[in-house]
């Protein structure tokens, strides 16, 4: 079900787009062996950074490719050749508004459905609404996001969240061959004041894989001590999950952190992820536990020993290795997955 | 699964009752033709509105039966003759009591069992209990509500909620049959403020049914752009499931609606809906997103393609139709659910 | 798949531990029979209620010990011989360390992990970070905790929550056959303020079974009207379920408390209890309910056909069995599980 040669979007490396306001989406190439050195490394998060500059309401303007991976594998990407699995995250602030032009390249019908924000029944992205690509076809969809609305003793939901987009044409109406092959991703919208990270990592479960691998193929998120990590979590498929992290904890809320002391969240290390389901959070890598290689995996039982497991990595402040840390990472490619 | 012919509490229809305070159930019969028409609909919604009027802690006192409804299914309804599945929409005010007295008009055992709410061991509606009607047997159940109680710093929880009632007793201890049947329905329990709707729908994700139907005979839910919905959404059986709306978003708390810009609620279009689970929320029907033929449906991908799919019709302001809209409902009738 | 001679934690009978800020593990043996009388039973949870002289910060240091039950079940104890199904609930305050000496006396790999709270890499628990016991072998576990951290607007959560503990080695890298076996116990971490219950129960849904056991064997949970009573819900194995209390209600927060009347929180009577979660609350035993024998199951309806059921009897104020309540129990053992 694995195939270590097709592009792949792992080891923490999120191609991160238009938040800053760009026109066109930003793409930045970043290795893992970068954030192994001493150098700061540019990575997708840093060079994305949205600052305080960027006017309320923009409207952001990108392309998207829908690409043929090789093995039945389909991805979307800002930049043709660049798609991978789970595709590029993307993020606006409440108010903004993206323009997806999707070129179709597959013979087959495709489309990109958003949860989450604002849309009108031609971007539905759906064959219910005759919105979609046909083989070969381009076609424009437009999403847009608002804040809160008073109504006096309560507010109508703004559209901030951790939500994703992905197919619901290809195989089936409901998208069912478009999801099997990956084409789905993260969408990120978030209120004025909230807290960006230094790095994010998009976590799909789907079926029994994880962004479409299986260990001890799943993806090596990597950070370094100290560094706010967003992790985005998706659910896809036929079948039930629940995502646990090692050693980190959030609050099952919308942002992962606490709006003050009264805030009644539930804290958890572990979540249900269910299909089309998604939440998202941050965490300090390694605060109060240091660094190491920690597990994130599905906790049911058949799944986490069936290769739904992977590596969040935290290296020291400086890049390098933790000690022990590379003797874990030898071990789960010698013990986990199908062996 | 489906048969055409039997009472069907679809589109949108609900039957509300006793929130505003009689000592007799309110059935008011509407229609979808009705909601095309520029008239002022009679909706249930509208004619059970409860005025500020109303005394606290008011007693409603009202007759359900349970009665076949040929084909295997099993309903229940307010008079003879009238049984639907789902139920009536059950409301109450907290501090306000129901006392419900089934007539049990088939040959099985049967009861009423709610959630949520307060009863003694009598009103358990459980074979466990001893708490049920026999063949023909009329019993008569109660159920009482309270507001939260302060405990200084916390409060303990009062019963207000989108609940929900169902059949505890036919087929095994555990209501399984009757559950199976069709025996099922909303209760909401509001406190004193909360957003009144302007129309209701239950649905209801049972097995690989929704309110016992698959697609394209699953409800269509309708509503005009501009009005405030209120779905309630309740799960049976012994499947998972996620049950997304498109174009609309919800906060995932006890309304729907936010308490303030404070309120940490996740803000979702997706929710697990699993077997005795419930929630609901309101929408303004095509806000932001304009009128149109929206899809609801469970994203576990084998749910939406077996059938687990249906509309939510946002007609125009003026009750006709949207551009597009019946060209969507056709294509539903003709690619949805077993084709 | 059930022994009534083997050592069981049921009954309510729950083994808490060290928040009292004792350093050897206090354990308690209390009868069922004891809660019958007027005599004031000495509970376990009365025995260990911390005062307002326990220092912040303590280090708890306890030994626990996993033995083989018989019948292929094993368990923690914190005495030997004294393993129970689920293992203790061991409790801490935000800022307290607890240090497992964990003593392995039987001859397969185990190991202790725990959710929520803080660990370095060599506490992790699992064969991935080299982190468990070998047969025979005796290794210390270290697991600290902290409060939430201003950010300014937001905050970092702390570690208070309903946590559990569980093998992470036995059978397979992520303790497959330990958790099948037994090895799993409720965790508490709470904050300075958080309400003290009268009792405890820990509620383990594993596969098929509450606490390794199926109706009518299943734990009867017990408690006098009034009393504050305290579950802890864990899940474990490869099913899905939806815990259910009947006649109960409770916040869906960190507590199961509302922070005042502006919580937005969903009041529950039913919720989702899949491997890997937890969650606990507080509810006054039988208030506005009355006392009686009232069933908690997992209301997915073949797992509750299936043996998933329990009772929870809420007897009189004194102790005396409420009218209709022996009936109800008897009931149960001739009509519940595999019958």
């Amino acid at each position: 079900m694995t195939s270590t040669t097709r592009p792949q979007n792992d080891g923490g490396l999120s191609r991160r787009a238009v938040l800053a306001g760009a026109t066109t989406a930003m793409f930045v190439p970043a290795t893992a062996a970068a954030l192994g050195t001493s150098a700061v490394a540019v990575s997708p998060s840093t060079a994305s950074r949205p600052s305080a500059a960027v006017p309320a309401g923009t409207t952001h303007r990108i392309t998207m490719y829908v690409e043929e991976l090789g093995g039945g594998q389909v991805g979307y990407g800002l930049e043709p050749g660049a798609a991978t699995i789970p595709g590029p995250v993307l993020e606006m602030y409440e108010g903004d508004t993206m323009e997806i032009t999707l070129v179709n390249t597959t013979d087959r019908d495709v489309s990109i459905h958003p949860h989450g924000v604002l849309y009108d029944t031609a971007s539905d992205g759906s064959p219910f609404n005759a919105s979609y690509n046909g083989p070969g076809e381009t076609r424009t969809y437009t999403w847009r996001t608002t804040g809160e609305r008073s109504m006096g003793r309560w507010s109508r939901p703004g559209t901030a969240g951790y939500w994703h987009y992905h197919d619901h044409a290809m195989g089936t109406p409901h998208g069912t061959g478009g999801l099997a092959a990956g084409l789905y991703g993260a969408l990120i919208v978030r209120r004025r004041g909230d807290v960006l990270p230094d790095r994010q990592f998009t976590c799909v479960f789907n079926g029994m894989l994880i962004n479409n691998q299986s260990a001890p193929h799943t993806p090596m998120f990597e950070a370094r001590l100290g560094e706010t990590v967003e992790f985005i979590c998706i659910g896809h498929g036929d079948m039930f999950h629940t995502f646990h992290l090692h050693a980190h904890r959030w609050a099952n809320n919308r942002t992962g952190y606490l709006e003050g002391p009264r805030d009644p969240s539930q804290i958890i290390d572990t979540r249900d992820l269910n299909p089309g389901d998604s939440f998202g959070f941050q965490v300090v890598a390694g605060e109060d536990v240091g660094p190491g290689a920690w597990m994130y995996h599905c906790h049911v039982q058949f799944h986490s020993d069936g290769g739904m497991a992977g590596i969040f990595l935290v290296r020291n402040a400086d890049g390098s290795m933790p000690d022990g840390a590379q003797e874990s990472i030898d071990w789960f490619h010698e013990h986990e997955g199908g062996h």
